[in-house]
Formats: structure tokens, C-alpha cells, sequence
């Protein structure tokens, strides 16, 4: 047993129908008194709402995907103009992005209230893009002081969209069990985000306007992010990235397709996250549980259904080879990549 | 869903057979020069060895149960008549005590060396005696940055000792499951503790100088300390602290006894928390789970073994009734109060 694990420091919220007064109280307990309100032009109303009782002095609305170098700038040039104390963030990744871009070079304290079930408000990592080149670091100072999480706010995410973003919070818990850096706290919460989203995700199928399934979900993906972020990324997404970048598929597709594949990739040589995924999933074991799981959800089955071409494949082989980190589970040679990704990208079952 | 969950950033370190090195690491991170390095005469010879690669400026040794404020008050001085930038501590919950009232007066950044499983390394509460009343208070200074865990320090625990503690820490993780601001996340850390010391405690027992039932019970003892200060004292540990205050019962004994009859009270109206112990110690129940763990560590049965008089149990009954949470999941009254306390005191099977 050799590890370290570094848990950090912060205030999750789970304060379904109520991200006003939680968000108020947050703001008050830092003894803020100018707050920057973040949030893109499609959730002004929503940010509105969640403002009414804040002390606002600068109110934000240019968010961009993948934070630019000049949108972050902009917000730092704002936040300076108003002398604000703290941000608070409402929307998706890129607006939580946006804050830490700021809180980055401020060292000003973030509230997040996330709308999706990105996790970005749950890790230190912070991205920043230039010239269409992206870069990423870690930095204690980005990660949100709290988090307000409010069911409600999701109830205006589609389900399609809900499923698929679940299904890559599910990806990021059941990834973590073999990422580079993954230690047995890790383990522990990324079963019990598992264990979440299996119960969330169906509910919300079932009844998209449903309180719970909604609750269970955003609670799932919060543990998926704080395992994920301290484990790092395995086999799971870096195969993913490399597709998503290599033929432009859409994101959360190519995360459900793939993770079945990944997870009978990786299972017979990983029985104690096998296990874990089963006991977390009420299955005998992890790979019935997960095909269960997307029967009921309707997942994706196919990449050529997304975009991706025969010859892809390939194609990927080798950058996959390059990125899977060398500790997987798995060995991975170019005729055992070759097979995955042949399944995947035809919809046969994991083998 | 609607929950408060405070993680309290912490690093901790799991280096079997390498306190020296990794603990130099940590205070190194911290940027210190001038350590104070505290542990009980009983330690002196460890804390050479922990020290012996640290710019220690202040070796201190005046350790005292509970913490009395002049000791406190004495060990303030030294640190800073030594100007000292850090705090290394090596010993059990009263060494780790003493580095907290130094931190909570001075702010200076601990490292702890645990060698029980006591668990106030992973807590931010401190406690302080005056005229033999214990004071005790939450203060986010008292947090260690860092834990270094060594489970090669713990072999010079008796095996007794070390069993009677690691029970301790298993009523830790039982009796978060209905904490007072128990919280999902709790739940997850307590369920993964008592994997982790169901795993640990028959290896130590068996084998008390394998390394491997040491690791497990010290990260299960960790994990047990963290879901416990999150969630609060439950019904167990208050009757605990009642006995043991009226009638000077060995601590961690009482733990032993009294946790089975307070599982068998609460498991009928907690059907999660006994779901979730049973998943833990895989056993159909949880209360034929803890019984069949108790067996094999040969766990004292009956306080009346350990100096409770028959009368106490009457007389415990109203001081008991007065400090159990009022929102225990079994409802207290004096009838089953006092039949619990006499299962206890007598031994016999918990109802």
C-alpha cells in the first residue's frame, strides 16, 4: 500500500429547488461583498434568479467554449474594473471554466451552480486555449471554494443530452479505476458515483421532470469528478480523445459507445475493479450490469453511426497505442486495440 | 437530496516501511527550515528516525492525556522561542493533540505521523483540559496538511491494543451511517472503512506482524476518522461516553461490547446504513456480518466484565435517553434503553 491522496479542500451544496438562498449564504460566509456574476447569454434568466439576493457589482455574459486566451483576459479586465471579491458561476463547463480562468491569476474565490453534469466545478484543473492549441494545468487556486448544486436547474437539459452527459460521468467513475494515479479513496468514490448514476440515469429516462433521478445523477457526477480528477485519465479516455479529435465525433456518443468495450478490455485483468463496478451496479458481473444499464438508457451502440469511417480504423491505432498509459490493466498491442476498436466502431458486443 | 458535504483538504500519505523519507518530502513541500518535532519520551527513539533527515530546531516531549492547557500553553513557547515554521508530530491522539493547540493558537502547518488508529490526525477538532474539563471545538488551523501513514509503526502495538482500536474505529464508521449531519458521502467513506478494517483487523490478529492487516486497518482507520468528524456522534458513541464517564470503563472495550446492540437497535429503521454495512462486510446481514468479524477478534462480551455494576444500568438509563440524537433512526425510550444496557452489561445476544 503506497500512495498518496491528496483530497481537496471544499463545500458541496446539494440544495435542490433553492440555489438562490444556498448561493446567497455561500457568498455571505466568504464576507463577500462584490460579487462578478458569470454566465452565458442563454441562462440570463436562470442567472437572474440566482443573483437576486447577491451583492453584484459586475454582471459577465462573454462565455466561450474551450476559454479563450482573449475571452479570459476580458473577464480578468472586468473583475479588476469592478473590484469584485468573489465569482459566482452559472452554467456548463465553459462558464465554470471562464471563473477559473479568472480565479487563475485573481486568487479570487469561486461559488459554482452548475447546470450540466460536466464536473468541472469539482477539480483544480484549469484550460485555457490559444491559437486553437488548448492547454491545461493544476492549480490549487481554481478549484471552486463551493459548489451549489440544484437539481432543478437540470430540469432544462434535454433528456437526451442528460443521458449522455450521465453516461460520461459514469465513463469518468468506472476510468478512474484504473487511471494512473488511482488509489483506493478514489476507488471507493467512484463505486459509490456508479452505484449513483445507475440509479439516477434510468430515473431520468423514465421522467425527465423528476426531481430524484435528477438529484441522484448530479450527486453521481460530482463523486465521478473528484475520483477522476485524482486518479487521472485511463484507457477509456484517451481513446476517446484520440477519435473525438481524429474524425470529429460528438463527444458523449463516442464516450458511451466505447466504455463497454473498454470495460471488457480491462475487466478480466482488473478483478478488483470489476468488482467493484458490479457490486456498485447490482450485477453478478461489471459487464452484464453496464449492458443492462444501456438497455434501459437506449445508449449509442455504434460509432459508424456517429461519423466515424471504416478506415478509422486503422488509422487510430497507433495514436491509441501512443496515449494509453503504460500501467493499463491490460496490455495493449496493435491486433487487441485493432479488435476493440473494429467492435466499436460496428456495434458488435464486447468481446 | 439536501446536504452540506465539507471536504477538508488534507494530503495523505501511505508509506509503508517510509515515514523518514516521506515526511521529509512533506516538509520540504511546505517550504519549512525550522520543524518542531513533537512525541512522547515512550517515542523518542522513532521520532530520532522520523527526524533524522528534518531541520528540526525543537524537540518536544512534554505529552499529557487530554491536553491540559498549561502543557499546551508550554509547548506554545517553545515553538516560539524556536521560531519554528512547521510542526511534526509522532504518536498517538494525545501527540497529535498537543501539535493542534499549538496550531490553533500559531496557525503553523502540521505533519502527522500516526502510530494508533485513533484518527485525530484526519480530523480538524482539538480539545483542551482545564480543572479536568475537556473543551472541545472545530477550527480548520487544527487540520493536518499532511498524514504519513506507515503501517510498520504500528507493529509495536500490542495485538490487543490493536485490535481493541481498530473496533474503535469500526463503531467510528457504524455509527456515521446515522450521524447527526451524516451525509451520502459519509455513508460512502464509512462503507469503504469498514471494508477496509473488516479486511485488516483478522490479518492482524492472525498475523501480528503482517504488514498488509496493518495497511488495510490504518486506511480503514483513516477513512473512519474522516466520516466520522464529518458526520457526528451517533447513538453509539454517546452511550459510550456515558458509561464510560459514570463508571470509568475501559474505553475501547465498551466500543467493543456495546456496538452489536446498538446495530441490532438502529438496523430495522436504518435499512441503507444496514444494507451498506452488510454489502461492506460481506455477510447476508449486517448484524451476522459483525458478529462473525467479532469472533474471529475474540471481542469482549459483557461489561460487567470490565467494571460496570448491575445497578448502572438503571442509573444510565435517563443520562443515556438525554444524549442520544433526537433523530436516531429507532426512536430511544426508558424501556429499550434499559434493555440494550442490559444485553451489554450481561452479554447476551443483541436483540
Amino acid at each position: 500500500m503506497r500512495f498518496t491522496h491528496e483530497t481537496l479542500g471544499q463545500r458541496a451544496v446539494f440544495a435542490s429547488g433553492e440555489a438562490p438562498a444556498a448561493v446567497a449564504a455561500e457568498v455571505a460566509a466568504l464576507g463577500a461583498r462584490r460579487v462578478m456574476l458569470i454566465a452565458a447569454p442563454a441562462r440570463a434568466a436562470l442567472a437572474d434568479r440566482v443573483g437576486a439576493d447577491l451583492p453584484v457589482a459586475v454582471r459577465h455574459d462573454e462565455v466561450v467554449m474551450h476559454v479563450p486566451v482573449e475571452v479570459a483576459e476580458r473577464a480578468r479586465q472586468a473583475a479588476a474594473a469592478g473590484s469584485v471579491d468573489a465569482l459566482v458561476c452559472v452554467g456548463g463547463g465553459s462558464t465554470t471554466g471562464l471563473a477559473k480562468a479568472v480565479a487563475l491569476t485573481t486568487g479570487l474565490p469561486i461559488v459554482a451552480v452548475p447546470t450540466t453534469y460536466a464536473g468541472s466545478e469539482a477539480t483544480h484543473v484549469w484550460g485555457l486555449t490559444e491559437g486553437g492549441v488548448k492547454t491545461t494545468g493544476v492549480d490549487a487556486r481554481v478549484l471552486p471554494h463551493s459548489i451549489v448544486y440544484d437539481a432543478s436547474l437540470m430540469l432544462s437539459l434535454p433528456v437526451e443530452m442528460s443521458v449522455a452527459s450521465g453516461l460520461n460521468a459514469l465513463a469518468h467513475c468506472v476510468d478512474s479505476l484504473w487511471g494512473p494515479r488511482v488509489d483506493p479513496v478514489d476507488q471507493a468514490l467512484a463505486g459509490e458515483g456508479i452505484r449513483a448514476l445507475a440509479l439516477g440515469l434510468p430515473a431520468v429516462a423514465a421522467d425527465p421532470t423528476g426531481q430524484e433521478g435528477r438529484e441522484q445523477t448530479l450527486y453521481g457526477a460530482y463523486l465521478a469528478a473528484v475520483a477522476f480528477a485524482s486518479a487521472g485519465s485511463g484507457m477509456h479516455h484517451k481513446i476517446c480523445h484520440v477519435l473525438g479529435g481524429m474524425f470529429d465525433l460528438p463527444h458523449a456518443q463516442t464516450h458511451a459507445v466505447v466504455l463497454p468495450h473498454v470495460l471488457a478490455f480491462n475487466a478480466p485483468s482488473a478483478p478488483g475493479a470489476e468488482r467493484r463496478i458490479a457490486q456498485a451496479l447490482g450485477s453478478p458481473t461489471a459487464g452484464e450490469g453496464l449492458a443492462a444499464l444501456r438497455k434501459v438508457l437506449r445508449a449509442p451502440r455504434a460509432l459508424r453511426d456517429h461519423g466515424m469511417p471504416e478506415d478509422g480504423i486503422t488509422r487510430a491505432v497507433a495514436p491509441v497505442l501512443a496515449a494509453v498509459p503504460g500501467d493499463n490493466p491490460t496490455p495493449v498491442t496493435e491486433e487487441n486495440v485493432t479488435a476493440l476498436l473494429r467492435a466499436a466502431w460496428e456495434g458488435s458486443e464486447p468481446a
